[in-house]
């Protein structure tokens, strides 16, 4: 989707122009960049901090869908889903390289509006953005990101950390993503199938912002530092909530057992979902993109988060032998499965 | 490029399965290695050296052509192209980061070829592969690596410091890879039209190697450590000598003067120009892919590295207002443009 109705051709700058053109407004704002963009590689200074690195590769068709995803959303977004795996390390984010390939039909401006959403999610987020690598590209849109972050080593949280008797704790709202991309696609249909009738996203805002414009949680892991919590382990909400905890009791050989009752859900996505048929609970499992943070704490460091709203006690860890529970409404328990997003299943099957 | 026949369907393992399953074998070596695979960041420690940073994306049937290329050698390029990027730092490096996006057709003998391919280029260099992404593509193969490495802040070597006077030195030889690319693409049409003639490759080893399986010149880094000459500016040869030459001049404000004569090029590199009717200078101006080492040392060193018959000296640095000029045999001088590789000219246009 891309609204500016310039079109310059990207052919005529070649590469380096274009790299150029995009890479001339890049600020840097940090004391650890020694050099960014313009060389071989970039040169980053973490003294005497750990450094932290993470990747994500977006295609089009498989990641979104340039129908309904407007360009700087898109490129905002890209950002903020590298910089949420750094933060799921209790890390602090400060660099990112961007890869793009596209159409040399592309024009710039398309280019530059993709730019643009990544700069100020750059912006936002106190991010420098140092390099990375632009070519054509005969199938589609391709984005290549890698987060660089730093941390002592003693604040890194790893996936491995759970301990029996510790709660389960999630940021924020689940679900809402994965109802806000049935909501676009279900619109882009319709308009398909009748161009004459415009979208109906009205009082949708909430959802549709979830899907298209996320936000990593730095605040999050700047509000566990200011309470002193260290979590015992920590995983960012990108495939589901159920593909998600499952990596953590698996690496921290534990079970769970989680309370359907405490998810924490919006109306708007209890709503949406219900709409479509579809049951908000499972929604909250396995919907995915919801970029919220899901850690494990110690019972005893739970009376300094229990006032935050913004955070909600899901369940708590069990042994292994116990296995993987959910407890519905009403007392149920179904062991929980990852059906987390299989890329591989649901894009050519 | 596949000669493995057993096929094992992807869509079988998921996503999670095809992690664990190419990552199983990884082993980790480096001290500064303290997370790798598996957590949503790797965790590094450079202690107190500086952090590079440097990153690529290679596309089906832009960058590469798989009725040609092993996926074997596809991989262990993948990574040579990502290592030379450090070293023209004058950096060591140590780790990579792979994202993949390939069809969910690819059985999976096939990712784990290419995966192989990766594996080898980083044991022979030393180097952990420390996590990535893998999606399915509809839009055909995806190889995103970014490499990482490190190195003291006074050893590293930018594009900017070429002084006037300065010797140029490029390692190895030029023109290589791109006449092994013209055979290669040749081979292939002829196959084409007729699918019994077999391709004619005999005695081209040199040429075809440099093409399918570049090495990145950390043997390079590692002598001139040892004859104590510290490069003014330094860049590896990926788009041609010309482009790379121009960088440093322009990134230096300075000029130079680069003599036809002085250019190594091997002499199957010359005999297969002239059988495709192309100057070998040509070639090794604007060839690319060759991945060596260009850069400029003080006069003073040349005594050190004279007798090294993998360096040879092809100009010298001038003042910026001289401009950027190539002599050749006959004495006339041509001001040097950067026709390197133009991927989005030269790919649909």
């Amino acid at each position: 989707m891309f609204e500016n109705t310039q079109k310059t051709e990207i052919a005529n700058l070649g590469e380096f122009g274009l790299i150029d053109h995009l890479t001339k407004n890049i600020k840097l704002n940090l004391d650890t960049t020694i050099k960014g963009a313009g060389d071989d590689a970039a040169v980053l200074d973490f003294k005497d901090k750990k450094t932290l690195i993470s990747t994500d590769l977006l295609l089009e068709n498989i990641h979104f869908d340039l129908a309904f995803t407007p360009l700087k959303h898109l490129g905002y977004k890209a950002i903020q889903v590298n910089l949420s795996d750094i933060y799921a390390m209790n890390g602090m984010a400060s660099h990112v390289t961007v890869s793009l390939g596209f159409s040399s039909k592309f024009p710039l401006e398309a280019i530059e509006e993709l730019y643009a959403g990544m700069l100020l999610a750059c912006d936002k987020y106190q991010i420098d953005l140092i390099g990375g690598d632009t070519t054509s590209s005969r199938q589609g849109l391709v984005i290549s990101v890698t987060s660089i972050g730093y941390a002592d080593e003693s604040d890194i949280v790893y996936r491995n950390g759970a301990q029996e008797g510790d709660l389960i704790c999630v940021s924020g709202d689940l679900g809402g993503a994965y109802v806000g991309l049935q909501l676009l696609e279900r619109e882009k249909q319709v308009f398909l199938a009748n161009p004459k009738i415009q979208p109906d996203l009205e009082g949708k805002d909430y959802i549709i912002e979830r899907q298209l414009k996320p936000e990593a949680r730095l605040d999050i892991v700047d509000l566990l530092k200011k309470m002193e919590i260290k979590p015992t382990s920590m995983i960012d909400i990108s495939d589901g909530l159920a593909s998600e905890v499952l990596h953590i009791t698996k690496q921290s050989k534990k079970g769970c057992k989680l309370y359907e009752e405490k998810f924490p859900i919006d109306p708007q996505t209890v709503e949406m979902a219900r709409d479509f048929g579809l049951d908000p609970t499972v929604c909250a499992l396995n919907g995915g993109e919801d970029y919220e943070l899901l850690f494990t704490i110690k019972q005893a460091d739970y009376d300094r988060l229990k006032h935050d709203v913004d955070i909600s006690v899901i369940g708590y860890i069990t042994e292994e032998n116990a296995g993987n529970y959910l407890i519905t409404r009403s007392g149920n328990a179904h062991e929980l499965k990852a059906q987390g997003w299989n890329a591989f299943k649901s894009t050519e099957s």
